[in-house]
């Protein structure tokens, strides 16, 4: 998986250099943003980070050739198409999307959702293009 | 960390050589169980594990030496303490315990939470005890 250039750096490291114990709470998170497809990061395990977003209309077809990725749907429905034909996922619902597998989002109202991955997978993956989303700690 | 023993081999792996693409409802999984304290596989993404747990009462102070956990509170209210005091979380919050820092979950009601962690990994971290929980699929 290619990095995103420009990431910041983790606010929990340049505040200091003991580890922070701070949790996070979705609903305020997703209050300080609008946008749609522009993952934001609120938390970070190991090399994994955990990441936010808003999702309304359709994403672009793409795979990750090096991870799965978790989708997780907070609030609202989505579904995630794959060659095979979709999966409707609404809040309180879970996804793996296994590596390697071309996939689409979409939703027709706007759906919140925490993705799972590792750090600096690209939102686009293979297919690039205007969607690619900077992602910052939100 | 060390791993559970007899631990079940992966659902979709044993049905078949195609991965499978299905989707997890929480709702559901929780219908399947009724135990405090013992965390229930329901999906793995590379070499990490979901884990829905019902929790009630008070755990064991613990660490994990080799791995942050992330806790997603789905229902419910629970706090963890930590040595330097307690952080409250309720449905709709997550928090990443740092690797190496003692912990210990409480829930005054029961509780239904998500961990996310390593595959393998022991719910008591190196305090083992009567509360260490062969961990399944469910």
């Amino acid at each position: 998986m290619s990095k995103v250039e420009g990431q910041r750096a983790r606010p929990e490291l340049a505040e200091g250099s003991k580890a922070k114990i701070e949790k996070v709470n979705f609903a305020e998170k997703f209050a300080l943003f609008s946008q749609h497809w522009s993952p934001k990061i609120v938390a970070r395990m190991n090399d994994y980070e955990f990441k936010l977003v808003k999702i309304q209309g359709d994403f672009v077809w793409h795979k990750h050739d090096d991870t799965d990725e978790v989708f997780i749907v907070l609030e609202g429905e989505m579904q995630i198409d794959f060659r095979d034909g979709p999966v409707h996922l609404k809040a309180g619902e879970l996804l793996v999307v296994p590596k390697n597998l071309e996939h689409k989002p979409y939703a027709e109202q706007e759906c919140r959702i925490m993705l799972v991955e590792p750090t600096g997978v690209v939102n686009t993956g293979d297919a690039g293009g205007e969607l690619t989303a900077k992602v910052d700690y939100v």
